[in-house]
């Protein structure tokens, strides 16, 4: 499962460590997802991580105790922390999710670095984004990488992958939905733009941008104003001030 | 090269990639502290890669070719791209650096994570920001990891590593500085902070947070008022948020 083709046969993933497996059990979405956890006594031994052991063996979850040798072959990462869960991939209906009528969908459009994927979701929940749609060409959020570097907020907010982006935004335009991409020309610095009840922002890929197919949809093309001799800012950089600008509007209208 | 000890000794670090290398062409600054360029010319067979061979050769730089085993070596990934410059540091005095009564430092108190730090510089860069003081226990700037994530913004902001910074801090409330620092329970939104003619923005570790010899010093606590369930930002994604407001600020005084 430490596979992009397990993870998506099986509809599970690996969550890794104790910081992340407190956190799935603080959502009330994953916390009723959890398959089984895995354990190395020898790692796995600070007071919190027995605590977390015996509250998941209580509630009755399968929990196996393995050796140090059979977590890290389990383990993505060079120093295993002790515990691995496997748990469920929460299904997100869209059109549920729109019927709700959220204020903010963040699109990412083929952002493919894990570290940034994650830090997005991370961001997206800090702010109360409503979801957080991925292309098929963006990386997977069930990549470890990508939880890691969510620090588990990617259990907190509802994530949808795999659409297809010119409907998605077609229908997205449809309901009301004005369609913001950020783009290093974009011809409206950011905090000039108007935000209405319904926002979408879009992201593009670290090197590629917003694809072709997404541009035709697209009302406004944010600019975040800047005077550095580089040619942009990181992703998630920029889509932590676009956030910050979008939800600053909501809480003075 | 690789190793941090061998660059201290030096006063030297490695450049890696053709991207980076054309940076620092670009930069007054360091165009003039490159020693030599090494590359293997079925790596670096593109037509900019061999434009750039040339235009070092013409420049009178040492220009020495070697095989893939030999750039592989030398190199810090995986999939080497066929071209590696040496370069001397810059050398940043911090007095001078003062003299010019900056209007935005950045000072980061133990930010460790190589991918974090090469961000803020490419964000600092981009939004202006006069120079980035490092406390000793950061992670060094000169890492391949930072200047490749900073995407060759190290070349174009000064950065002075290793201060003291009780002593630093003291010496820039001495000189009007106001002192921020960006804290989860900070009791100043940002957004309602009062920024002055002469801004220092502390940032602290990812984990760690502000320090205790820091924290006596700071003027105003700063906070990103969020909703989600997790902790914090990254320190990246929160610098670049009040970068960001500390750059619009200045443009609409």
């Amino acid at each position: 499962m430490k596979e992009k083709k397990y993870r998506d046969r099986e509809g599970k993933f690996l969550v890794e460590g104790l910081l992340l497996c407190e956190e799935l059990v603080a959502s009330a979405t994953y916390r009723k997802l959890i398959e089984s956890l895995v354990f190395s006594p020898t790692e796995a031994s600070s007071e919190r991580a027995r605590k977390l052991i015996a509250d998941w063996t209580a509630r009755g979850l399968t929990v196996k105790e393995i050796d140090a040798v059979g977590l890290k072959r389990l383990s993505d990462t060079v120093t295993p922390q002790g515990l691995i869960a496997v748990v469920r991939k929460a299904a997100v209906d869209f059109g549920d999710l729109l019927a709700a009528a959220p204020y903010c969908l963040l699109i990412l459009d083929g952002v493919t670095d894990p570290g940034n994927l994650g830090t997005i979701l991370r961001t997206a929940n800090w702010f109360g984004a409503d979801a957080v749609l991925l292309s098929a060409n963006s990386v997977e959020w069930t990549n470890p990488k990508v939880v890691r570097s969510s620090m588990g907020a990617v259990f907190h907010i509802p994530v949808v992958s795999g659409l297809p982006l010119a409907e998605t935004l077609s229908e997205l335009a449809n309901r009301g939905y004005s369609l913001f991409a950020a783009e290093a020309g974009g011809d409206t610095p950011f905090m000039a733009a108007t935000f209405g009840k319904k926002n979408a922002l879009i992201f593009g890929g670290e090197t590629s941008g917003i694809s072709q197919e997404v541009s035709p949809f697209v009302t406004t093309k944010l600019r975040i104003p800047g005077q550095g001799k580089c040619d942009s800012l990181n992703v998630a950089v920029a889509a932590g001030i676009i956030l910050s600008e979008v939800f600053r509007r909501k809480s003075t209208s």
